[in-house]
């Protein structure tokens, strides 16, 4: 896509780089960042003070209003280095965009501008461009956030926030199939609330009933409806979905309860170009157990950015154990390995899915 | 009180101080923070670096967790100066230190023990006496509150937080009885979920829809149930009374959808001790304005640490609206003349809810 005209960014480079310190396989998920950070100030309804600088520490007032009242939204976007090219490619992060101000509409939060996203991303990534991995598996997260700055602790939206992105070189994320437990007690989200919404808040609130999971030897939990805990939602920080037989289902996005997933949809487009019939609807544990039981449905697995796709092997349901042999995986490692194929260069783009930095 | 013995603090005092700068009317709610503040370090599982300094910045890193994943707690609690003795008493902080590691368990952050909540408390607010007004409806605010600090963007708990406390001398919080708007379609909390805990989520995620409420001339929302938006849940950031005669009923906590309201229990205590019949169950809109059309309503009001108590005067449900007018309101002004007794000193302390710092 055309580069658009960018906003004057001032650009302090590091004197130093951190990368020398590090080699591909300690790239774990989130916990080392470039040598670079991207940061803006919303002041007085514009953004302001653009500016690419060392990766560094940020201040806040002790009565920061993203610290009290939760005004704070993210995104997760990855890169790859093209195998071909060597060329540094972003996955779809104009769709990642256009949800992050989905996110801050529902949060009372200023819209960040097209330009400040994406293009400010670009010149980052460009910078920092030494720290994307060529390894299969491994790539550049970037992750966009803004929070309110606000050092007043009355209860109402903030009028001043912060943008920023920080990028974090990563392998994969987990590395083995998932054990599931479903979860029928606690809720991540209900219609009305905001649960489509990326907001901090909403990992927060998961995490008390993921330990609880984790303790019974799960990875992560599956969440149900909050009105009948009988329908699936999402599964941890991921897109869900089953597979019977040639059909894929995943649950709707109607209700506003779970995230429109980037890799929710690029696996939905996928899986129609492989033939797979796909059905955004109701999903019950009901319908699930009774499939299952009767051998029509042979796989499940999430899909989330951080994840890509990951196969679900066991889902615990109170005392029933519904296990998934690896023998019947099928559909979820063809769209892993045709993701993979695209974000690396490897296959055709046909959907224009991967933008240069 | 007696004293408990208190972990060490150091403490380091301010060189000059702000209070010159204003005067008590200047001391809206939550825009002024007084000269010192409250900081505390948990690491490697356990408090420490627990010091009082002058108020100051504090240094996150950009990948701050709590800012990308929502751990955040905080309480809200006030002192008074006592009008005969001159004293600072606390009302009821012992109350708000239990509701805040409950609030810690359900956000998956580590217990703070008391003596570094109460008595940390009752060290600072000595060091920023001068702070405290000793004006009718004017107090020191104080708000305890903790956020996770692992930089690491890995969605998992924490292993680092920060508590801290600020206090920000207070007048009245709003200046009218409000008109409310009642909310049938966005959602506050639901069973299972974490609107028992006063996470910071839980804030940012009501201002879209007290923004539109706002936006139609309301000052408020009055919650109603996440599942069939039929029962009454809270009123804004404070719970809920609706009185009938001689009976005031207010929403039970059994669906852990509602803040346990210090303010509220107090009120409730009063009620009772007043000979008003107070019931805690489920309350319906279609009860509230069938009931309110026999005239068997006569007076609502809110009730919370910033507002105290605040009566109602309007209530918007689709088309119709309740008017509650004045000369009807018998209780909820009762109330608060009685809790402002307490806290100021001129009614009988019976139930030992000040504490003196």
């Amino acid at each position: 896509m055309a580069q658009k005209a960018m906003r004057d960014i001032e650009i302090t480079r590091a004197t130093t780089t951190k990368l020398n310190d590090f080699s591909i396989e300690q790239f774990t998920f989130g916990k080392h960042y470039t040598d670079h950070m991207l940061e803006a100030d919303y002041i007085d309804g514009e953004w302001t003070n653009v500016s690419i600088k060392p990766y560094q520490p940020i201040s806040i007032s002790p009565a920061c209003s993203a610290i009290h009242y939760g005004q704070s939204i993210f995104e997760g976007i990855k890169a790859y280095r093209d195998k071909q090219s060597g060329k540094i490619r972003i996955f779809r992060p104009y769709d990642n965009y256009k949800r992050f101000n989905i996110s801050a509409h529902r949060m009372q939060m200023p819209e960040v501008p097209e330009d400040l996203f994406i293009e400010g991303m670009r010149q980052l990534i460009a910078l920092d461009e030494a720290w994307v991995p060529s390894v299969h598996d491994y790539s550049l997260y970037i992750r966009p956030f803004m929070f309110a700055t606000d050092g007043y602790i009355g209860v109402k939206p903030s009028t001043t926030y912060k943008f920023l992105i920080i990028l974090s070189p990563t392998g994969p994320y987990y590395s083995h199939p998932m054990r599931i437990f479903v979860e029928e007690k606690y809720v991540r989200a209900v219609e009305g609330g905001v649960g489509f919404a990326k907001n901090a808040g909403n990992y927060g609130a998961a995490m008390f009933p993921t330990a609880e999971a984790k303790k019974r030897g799960y990875d992560q939990v599956l969440w149900t409806d909050a009105k009948e805990h009988k329908y699936v939602q999402e599964c941890g920080t991921m897109n869900v979905f089953f597979v019977f037989g040639n059909t894929a289902v995943t649950p709707g996005l109607e209700s506003g309860t779970i995230l429109e997933g980037v890799t929710r949809m690029s696996t939905i487009q996928l899986m129609k170009d492989m033939g797979v019939k796909v059905e955004e609807r109701d999903l019950s544990i009901g319908e699930i157990k009774e499939r299952h039981k009767a051998g029509e449905l042979t796989e499940a697995f999430g899909t989330g950015t951080a994840a890509t796709v990951l196969m679900i092997r066991e889902l615990a349901d109170n005392d029933d154990t519904l296990l998934f042999p690896e023998d019947k995986w099928k559909v979820g490692p063809a769209v892993k390995a045709k993701l993979d194929a695209i974000r690396e260069g490897s296959a055709a783009d046909t959907y224009n899915w991967m933008v240069e930095v």
